[in-house]
């Protein structure tokens, strides 16, 4: 099948540095962290706001794309398990999907509660969390 | 920046074959689709059942990627929104994301309710929906 081209629109500014001090996810006491879009796309956050809840889509780089199962959270007692079963970065196309809330947003900077996403890490997309149709 | 490929790992296949008759969200009258994932990719799928829900990521291939922003819904009478306060498919990178329910597993073939992307669509990533830390 065809490969499509993703084209990262910025990158987490973030005291995390090391895969070590990741949290597995960001309720585990991820940092406050930003997102640095590219300037040129400060438009496409028009109608976004301080407290407003957001799904942030990363790519994670370092992942190994021809992993097929694992250990959920890397503990070997536990089963060997489908990566589409588990939240594991290791996956054929490593997208990252974090929830998180706004803090600020500084012209084409996004200051963001709680981000488990490592300094440096490519930012793919940005979407409102669904909330129920009447507010669509 | 780099660009990063995305290779899709299957393709959905729908009786939704026109973008005039897809609902703009699932729960607005979509139809029952299979994932049709690559045959090779089957043992990633382990750890998935009949009633799980999921998070299913999508390549939305006919999105304008130059789009910063939109009328939300097509609505006119709306002001313009930038893409990434919208879930407009126009945007620079046209992920989709898709809360499903699965409804049976077959070998590499996934059949899930309510699913708006149409026929054909590539699939990138399937991933659970993320329940309170003590189930993960």
């Amino acid at each position: 099948m065809t490969a499509f081209e993703l084209r990262p629109i910025g990158r987490v500014e973030s005291t995390l540095t090391d895969l070590g001090d990741a949290p597995r996810q960001p309720d585990e006491g991820a940092p406050d962290a930003w997102l640095v879009l590219d300037p040129e796309l400060a438009p496409a956050l028009d109608g976004l706001t301080r407290g407003d809840e957001v799904l942030l889509f990363t790519w994670l780089d370092r992942a190994d794309r021809e992993t097929l199962a694992v250990h959920p959270r890397g503990d070997t007692t536990r089963p060997l398990t489908g990566v589409f079963a588990t939240r594991a970065p290791d996956r054929p196309n490593p997208i990252g999907l974090h929830a998180v809330e706004i803090l600020a947003i500084e012209g084409h900077r996004v200051h963001v509660a709680h981000l488990e996403a490592l300094d440096g890490t490519p930012i793919l997309d940005v979407k409102p969390a669904l909330g129920p149709t009447s507010a669509r």
